[in-house]
């Protein structure tokens, strides 16, 4: 590992884009070489041995491209391969997932609070963030619940609208969420609703997405390895399994400009 | 092809099992093969290049395991691959979709009426149902709408509640479905809605979804050939590429009965 080796994110597609632009804007010296499963795309309804399959092969790409980190920027994969990917890469390059970074900036940051949490189904039924915030923060019940529809209402373009307004706000007023101090954003799709959350709000509860304590997180750990890179960044390369114009476009949403998205069919 | 082979059925999941069941309860003496491609749904997001080579390999178990006919139960690869699927199956077995026999059934029974369409935002793209409804009916206008909400609302069990009603009644009351008596339900999830949609127009718009025509269409077509089944059929499979516990929870509500899932690892 180098300090002028690039760092590999991946997502199930360009969600995780989101935690791209936070680490740009954490680390703007870094080269970034992103890998979106559009072909897979969502992993949220995948079995985890497929997710585990998707992952392994997407990293072997990561780790020929020379990445010194490789940061898994999806939930589903967090939970299902993280692990396994930990163990694959061994010494060859640091791994990261979304939901540490998250567990620490809470067991830091909300001491003594009512924190909530929202993310698909399959992160809220893990239990992951559950646990390991109970045993950070000893026994402290995190109020969880799935909030399915966000995901494709902000892919299908409905935010900031009659419908998302009634989507969130039916969310956010549901039993489980009662009383919270704090809510953490556990899907990388959710910062383009984080004003709509916070007006829900009116800014009485701390709204917290992943992205940032994850771009922190990494910049500290190349820091603490001396692997931060000193010179300015080679060109950042963005990748799909499956390319298609609409994907592309979406880019500007996620990563807060266009980018042009280079297909790599790593299965076909 | 022999009248006791099996009727071919796939989709990008478990949705098409709507058609599934129509076919099967208009023809209860047919034995089904049905693939569901868990792994690489939805296809509404896919290129149109993946999508046919996902069909073509699928069509290739079809033919291996015997069948007569090949039912393309998915409104995405009725778009993108039919045309090459009867190309490459080509006397091996019948090619049928879901869009032709819709269009049949409305120029047939709903002349000189305003028809309306709903579907993803894939099939209204395509302008498909639009065009083949123009050309049969001699100029007619199609008002279609996208509503892509609708597959993930049905997906994550939205029906029946606030939230379903709302989204079903903004979409419904959008200008482009402006004084229909007709209405095509172009997407093999809606049959779950159905009744909601019904109760939004008090009965004044007739509700039609593609699963009875299909099968009706189905039925007439090997009536034709000779080919319908006389003896009771053997035991229907269900295969899914990428198998989980939540997709056979799910296939009660698309097919009626729970049924038992396969898993088929077409890719892997």
């Amino acid at each position: 590992m180098k300090k002028e080796d690039p760092i590999g994110i991946f997502d199930s597609g360009i969600g995780g884009l989101t935690v791209a632009r936070s680490v740009k804007d954490a680390l703007p010296n870094e080269q970034l070489i992103y890998f979106g499963d559009t072909e897979h795309l969502p992993y949220g309804d995948k079995s985890t041995a497929a997710i585990q399959a998707f992952s392994v092969k997407i990293c072997d790409l990561l780790l020929k491209k020379g990445c010194k980190v490789i940061l898994i920027a999806c939930n589903s994969a967090s939970v299902a391969a993280y692990d396994l990917i930990k163990e694959y890469v061994a010494s060859k390059a640091l791994v990261i997932n979304v939901i540490d970074p998250m567990v620490n900036y809470a067991s830091e940051y909300l001491k003594d609070q009512n924190i909530g949490l929202i993310g698909t189904r399959q992160t809220v039924a893990s239990g992951v963030y559950q646990e390991k915030i109970s045993e950070k923060m000893n026994g402290l019940k995190l109020q969880a619940l799935a909030t399915p529809l966000l995901v494709p209402m902000i892919e299908e373009g409905f935010v900031f609208n009659n419908i998302s307004h009634d989507i969130i706000s039916n969310y956010l007023s549901m039993p489980e969420l009662k009383d919270i101090d704090a809510l953490l954003l556990a899907c990388t799709h959710y910062p383009l609703i984080q004003k709509e959350i916070n007006d829900f709000y009116k800014s009485n509860v701390k709204v917290i997405n992943s992205a940032d304590p994850v771009a922190l997180s990494l910049k500290n750990l190349l820091e603490s390895k001396s692997l931060l890179n000193e010179s300015p960044a080679d060109e950042d390369s963005f990748y799909v399994s499956d390319y298609t114009a609409s994907f592309e476009r979406s880019t500007k949403l996620f990563f807060g400009e266009k980018i042009k998205l280079e297909s790599y069919r790593l299965w076909s």
